[in-house]
């Protein structure tokens, strides 16, 4: 996507180079992260340099190339089993983290004799660019919901930056800008770590797409005054039944819409359908450090990056990092397969990675590859 | 109320002294602002040093019996009219300022001749134990409400901090826990100036009160998990049909609340019932600076207040102040002659300062004077 109007992905490869944009950054400052080993680019994935499920799994893929690319011929297996221990250690509930390793580790395993180095980095430069081109697919897909001047509320960043490219909520805003359609996009804060109000401003900024910033606590009087035409929102993981697991506040924005009578979204790949979940109430609610609820982080009046305190040295807080907006309350899902209807049947078919009976075709504008899944059955 | 285990009222009078708790540095200091004048305490409410509307009020009353104080007797009425003047140039969309200012006006004009200061004084007075009483009162009527072990859910601060003792949402707390039965109360952050998070979470420390801040995204997962027994917030205006408008956040705790069968209440003096507006559609919604939205202040790591800039430079927020929550979402409202139910006819009566039909009676324990209202008819 377009940062001061150059292309850029989240993450990419430059020879045994990883490269990303420092997300810990954003929105103040735009600064690429230079990782020259394995070991640099799992502390970047740690530190949350990267995030974003999509663009997590990307640089731990990558990650993997860069092990494979500076170990000798004969040790390129060893090297990368290492480089996977290195790897799967950074962030302990990012499934597509281990699918991107556990891929490339499976390629350079079946590899010909020779051919392993070579084979890994095929397999991780495959998973970057299908995690592109499944947000290029869903935008595709989302763009025909999207009328000129619609105004779209999201939450949190589902965006380009939570991929190697697109993104997933946001991927049929930048399609429908393209095909000339521009959408208003209300983004709300989304406490405590503020994604919203930072990294979707951002990129909805330098992408040229309208936008207000709004508090969490003010979704309601827009819903009520009638601003919003339709929500899409991204998704950690979606259950058999289409129950729906994302950032915290997300149930909140789904009642809303409910009750107001406007079409709610879930944009994601089909990577994120969890057929082994049969339904929201087996999904484990994450409770995340309270230090998240006190502080605020952002740019200082001094120009520097820094934090303030909010509440009473002492205080206690609670920090559940997602919740669960049941099936019933998803108008539908828009994936790199088209627009699926939450009933189980649709949903196991994509969970299985077939084509999906009943499915909405794409618009005729769709060019995009029909694409792997990213995760395992 | 108790701080570091004194009593304190939010604002109070010594001689021609107004002295407040410094509210713009909580719960980071504790600092007591002394106003010597009518101009500084004119200037305590314009800046925010005092807030919500019972504190706000009382501030105003006080500063009039200043004026009076240090008139010459022969000039009380002259300096009166020209403290009001000051005084309602402070806070344009403050009624309860113009209630109190009139207030002692009206006393010191209809008094004997050479009585003006003295009326003046005992009017502004009577306005500020008349504010503490109602919160007192509201506690007294509510604590019936809550259990021992009860998990109570408020919004933004509707604590003795917004009126001169007692408050209203969190008065009933305190009157439960003078009486043996100990809330536990969860208190959303509130954004955009987050005053669950720093005054409600500062109120209830002081108090000894358990509680958790949640950042607002997190409340529609509590009601989930059935963490909320009953739901307290205050009220900005409440509208003859019992439409409430109160801080932004509101309307859609309320929903959630109405979604999960949990009992949401309002806690208001009578005063703040509006008989001159029909219902909630009436209510003009107040658009505040978008800087509230950009900023969060807070304790910076140096341990000086400061604030920080979440939003990309450049970006565009929206910051509607309050919402309104209709009346169908209403279980009750606590009030000061007891608990109402949302109907026409008793909100007619309150409005209208009778004793209220159907009312529920306050239990035994109940004390406490009938009040005056607050507020002219």
């Amino acid at each position: 996507m377009q940062v001061n109007g150059q292309h850029y992905r989240s993450v990419w490869r430059e020879g045994a180079i990883v490269r990303m944009i420092d997300q810990r950054l954003l929105p103040h400052e735009f600064r690429l992260l230079d990782c020259a080993t394995v070991q640099a680019t799992a502390e970047a994935i740690r530190v949350m340099a990267v995030r974003g499920a999509g663009a997590i799994g990307t640089a731990a893929g990558l990650a993997m190339a860069q092990a494979a690319l500076v170990a000798p011929a004969t040790a390129t297996l060893a090297a990368l089993e290492e480089a996977a221990r290195v790897i799967c250690a950074t962030r302990p509930t990012a499934h597509d983290l281990f699918f991107a390793v556990d891929q490339v580790l499976a390629a350079a395993r079946s590899a010909a004799s020779g051919q392993a180095q070579q084979a890994a980095v095929a397999a991780a430069d495959a998973f970057a660019d299908g995690n592109a081109q499944a947000g290029e697919a869903i935008g595709l897909a989302g763009a025909p919901l999207i009328a000129h001047g619609s105004r779209v509320l999201t939450h949190c960043n589902a965006g380009w930056l939570a991929f190697a490219d697109w993104g997933s909520a946001l991927a049929p805003v930048y399609q429908a800008k393209r095909q000339g359609r521009q959408a208003t996009v209300y983004t709300a804060e989304t406490r405590p770590r503020s994604q919203g109000a930072k990294l979707t401003a951002w990129e909805l900024q330098q992408e040229g797409v309208p936008y207000h910033v709004v508090s969490d606590t003010a979704v309601g009087s827009l819903f009520r005054r009638r601003l919003i035409d339709l929500v899409i929102v991204g998704a950690d993981r979606i259950a058999a039944n289409g129950d729906t697991a994302n950032k915290i506040g997300t149930y909140t924005v789904a009642l809303l819409a409910q009750h107001h009578g406007v079409p709610f979204y879930v944009a994601a790949p089909s990577s994120t359908f969890d057929s082994n979940t049969p339904h929201g109430e087996a999904i484990v609610i994450e409770e995340r450090s309270e230090e998240e609820v006190h502080w605020v982080s952002g740019l200082t009046e001094a120009g520097t990056l820094g934090r303030v305190r909010i509440t009473p040295a002492g205080a206690h807080a609670v920090n559940p990092a997602f919740d669960v907006t049941p099936a019933a309350f998803i108008r539908a899902f828009i994936t790199e397969y088209g627009i699926i209807a939450p009933d189980a049947q649709a949903l196991a078919a994509l969970a299985a990675g077939r084509a999906v009976a009943g499915k909405r075709e794409p618009p005729a504008s769709h060019a995009g590859p029909r694409l792997p899944r990213a995760r395992a059955d």
